[in-house]
């Protein structure tokens, strides 16, 4: 036979990234399932760098086509173990390849992952595990301790990559039947609407609830993250999320399907992260605002050599925080949940960037593969009622769409309560513009009613952070006589500003206060100003108003 | 209420563009539908260009909003002239606005949309129609002729956007309706299974058949195409292609997905593509390779002023005609149907441009969204075969996922007799390399079978194509009666060197051999070569090899 062109001899890998299909799947309907992008990633281009972990003692360096034959490895080593479809594997460990890897092999062996908040105390994390019905645990060699008491299996992985660690044995369990029977030794989710990850929520008010999600849910998500991030094949990303917050926002599966670099700290470590920043070619980061905000206040932040973009979720940044960020070439993405975007629009161009700041704070509208949004009355039937476009009116964020859960786990009730109505209720309040786009701002327990008003805790620490010498703000409502509730505030000053009012507290709340009547209405200004060294926050990072609250109760 | 910015207050357009959800629908399964691409950019962005129709005598602009409220009247319209869910709406022009309306409300009226190609004769058409079961045809008036004699009600437009136009009065009776009722009063698909686009093929041999799309299938092509050609808010598209082809590709919903502004040529015309592509800021295009090499071959022609991404498909461009568009800063995507992709290495980077395009002319690797493409033995059962991976067994590229049509539409034999085994057999013969990619050789009728050798056509036609002097060129079979056959060539000379040759055929004739000596072993050199003024093509711009071939008989 004569050839049109010479064969290009790379190495042959004779591996087939094709699973195999089960019987029945009509031909023009394929079961969306985001473990595609990974083999799709490794056949095309074996020899990119998958992962690499570089700041540890045994540094981990897996190029796609290795990467792959290790999650093939693992949801091998799964089903030798005894796991079956749908069954729950726990993961309990920070950002490392193990958690990278199990994000792919656990679906591969058709299970559900349930990533586990390393910060949970032993009791919560036995609650999630006998919850959750987890089969199994792969955990971490630091976190290992949370566990020790579990009743089911626990694989430990210490994080070497080496033969004799524990996790790495277990995988070469697998391994003897991958060279077997490779892909096509493992059966193809028929379904996309099975469960895929079940995460946990941090639990505030009450026992935590499992959201389970599917995995059309996830590629569609996935899919659209890397759209709507521009990743791409010379994309880099940085985990500073934890991979266990929310299953990494889909990004384990977003950096896969644009078969990006992935780049894994074990921690949040602002030197490390300005390293990376500067030295490893990053392009893309998630992270909460409370981690963004610590990363442009760290001392000798300078503007980068290229720009990055950040994606800001897990709850609103503030119009002070997108401008920081934008001013040292990191370009913010603002999404709230994967069920909104803010939309920057040519108009907003020419303005100020404190105002232009402001309208990137608002949570935007849709998201790409979601259903629209909407901000409704909370009504008593099953009738939801838009609110009016006119940025003013109250309602509460309801969304549907293949972006939703898909239940919370074993709980029908929440779950009917949570889908009253067709939608989704956030439980977080807003107001939709005349241009359709929306606002947070509260959740429903953070408004504060002041003098029959209704004020925004949201908008009032904008405000306040503002004032140079503020880093982190949380106001709450305290009881007060005369006008009902009036907002107190909590502030952690600026490093560098809090010698120069130390032992003058009250100066600095006079300050504040003079500060805050300029922009805000009287109802709205903080009644007390307390400083603070820092603010209690959740094990995801946010700010825990409940226990501020509590304090004020106290006082 | 206290607000926590400044209301933008831009002109509020107090519309919604979300569909009335049918009961029954899980909040977390939203039936995939290509249109809610247009109702998001028309929410997000509704100043925003959609739609540019310049080169006519009645020039249109349409913004987001205005294009959008232009869909809900044809689907009103539409509706109030009887059309019901998954009826087929055929329509014959050209690219205009009326089409691109088209493409997005006769889905927005659950009807199937039926693109007829305007090449066609009045037989072919009225065969399309009655086989389509077409209720109406929307027809441009200078293709309105085709259908005259049609038996179903026929609404033309002049394309002149103005009042007095025909369509243009259809489109205003589904707009009281749609001031009424709004996007809310159009019910939302529940089906996404669903019927979508009905395209015919060209049907060289035989009658043509009616390839049947769904709307999950073009919702992931689209979005797929829209990411694979980086395809974004700040992209104009350019129509070389007719939306009629094989529905544009999916490209007109690619572009709303994108939310890219769209500008629309009646015709292929090289000096008004040219123009646009240095003048109106254009960033994408997509053509068969025919009319790319039109396009390079432009008098002229020069460097472009800014990157331009060309997507080719349709059929395989050839190595020289990738390398001439690279010259000029057009970047190709170069993708087989919706089925694959060719994919840049870096190991390629470090190549001569002569020997890189040669690999960029592979067909590479299945598409995003698509399930990946196999390249399989023609067994008699059902059981397929891969062929190896050396580069040089010939088997029929296979596909199935979401990106295969449904069904050829009322032909259960057809559809089973291209499904069988569980995959489409696209009819295309190519093979495998060692890295998962594949090439094309053949449509299985084009191989020539020279003394007990199977030579490509295409592999030939690749080689001769080097020649400086040739334009366009096709090789076919021609008994021989030593070898059994032998490959002819048919060449069109460039017209710079036409003159060079005037009245000296016999001397090109060996100066061609001589060349293809040089690469090609004996039995793949061209046996005879004819110099022609142009090539038999289909009326999608494909080389008709059967018409060659009609001719060689009679020799």
């Amino acid at each position: 036979m004569f050839l049109p062109h010479n064969a290009l001899l790379i190495p042959p890998p004779d591996v087939s990234y094709r699973q195999k299909v089960p019987p029945g799947l009509p031909v023009h309907k394929h079961p969306l399932n985001p473990l595609a992008f990974l083999l799709r990633g490794a056949l095309i281009y074996p020899d990119r760098i998958a992962i690499r972990h570089p700041d540890v003692n045994h540094p981990a360096y897996y190029t796609y086509s290795i990467w792959a034959q290790r999650v093939q490895n693992l949801a091998y080593a799964l089903i030798q173990f005894g796991i079956k479809p749908q069954d729950t594997v726990a993961v309990l460990a920070p950002n490392t390849p193990m958690i990278a890897d199990a994000f792919q092999g656990i679906p591969a062996a058709r299970a559900v992952i349930c990533p586990i908040n390393t910060r949970l105390t032993p009791p919560e994390i036995a609650y999630i595990l006998q919850h959750s019905r987890a089969k199994l645990i792969l955990a971490d060699y630091e976190y290992a301790h949370l566990v020790k008491d579990a009743e089911i299996p626990v694989i430990v992985s210490n994080d070497s990559g080496h033969a004799g660690d524990p996790y790495e044995r277990f995988l070469s369990r697998g391994r003897m039947f991958s060279q077997d029977r490779g892909w096509w030794g493992l059966d193809l989710e028929p379904d996309e609407d099975a469960g895929f990850a079940l995460c946990y929520t941090s639990g505030t008010t009450g026992r935590p609830k499992g959201v389970l999600t599917t995995l059309r849910g996830t590629y569609l998500a996935a899919m659209a993250n890397a759209y709507e991030a521009k990743m791409d094949i010379n994309s880099v990303y940085l985990w500073v999320l934890p991979m266990f917050h929310a299953a990494g926002w889909t990004y384990p599966w977003a950096a896969t399907f644009a078969v990006s670099t992935q780049i894994i700290l074990r921690a949040v470590s602002y030197p490390l992260i300005w390293n990376h920043l500067f030295n490893s070619s990053v392009t893309h980061y998630c992270g909460a605002p409370t981690v963004q905000i610590g990363l442009v206040n760290y001392p000798g932040v300078k503007k980068l050599p290229r720009p990055v973009t950040a994606i800001v979720a897990g709850s609103a940044p503030t119009a002070h925080l997108i401008s920081s960020l934008e001013k040292i070439g990191i370009n913010p993405v603002h999404t709230y949940g994967p069920f909104t975007r803010n939309h920057s629009q040519e108009s907003w161009a020419a303005l100020p960037m404190e105002e232009r700041a402001k309208y990137m704070a608002r949570q935007g509208y849709g998201y790409t593969t979601a259903d629209g949004v909407r901000v409704v009355y909370q009504t008593e039937g099953e009738d939801l009622k838009d609110v009016p476009r006119d940025g003013k009116t109250i309602g509460e964020i309801v969304v549907r769409g293949n972006l939703v859960m898909r239940e919370y786990f074993t709980d029908e009730k929440a779950t009917e309560k949570a889908f009253k109505g067709g939608y989704f209720h956030s439980g977080d309040l807003a107001v939709m513009y005349p241009d359709g786009s929306i606002s947070i701002l509260d959740r429903s327990k953070d408004i504060i009613i002041s003098g029959g008003e209704n004020a925004s805790s949201l908008a009032i620490e904008q405000e306040l952070f503002n004032h140079p010498d503020v880093l982190e703000v949380a106001v709450v409502a305290r009881a007060h006589p005369k006008w009902g509730e009036r907002p107190m505030a909590f502030v952690v000053l600026h490093p560098s500003k809090a010698p120069k009012w130390e032992n003058k507290h009250a100066g600095f709340e006079i300050d504040l206060k003079a500060h805050a009547r300029k922009t805000l209405p009287g109802f709205a200004t903080p009644e007390w100003v307390v400083v603070v060294p820092d603010l209690p926050k959740t094990s995801t990072g946010k700010i825990q108003k409940v226990e501020l609250r509590k304090r004020v109760t106290k006082l």
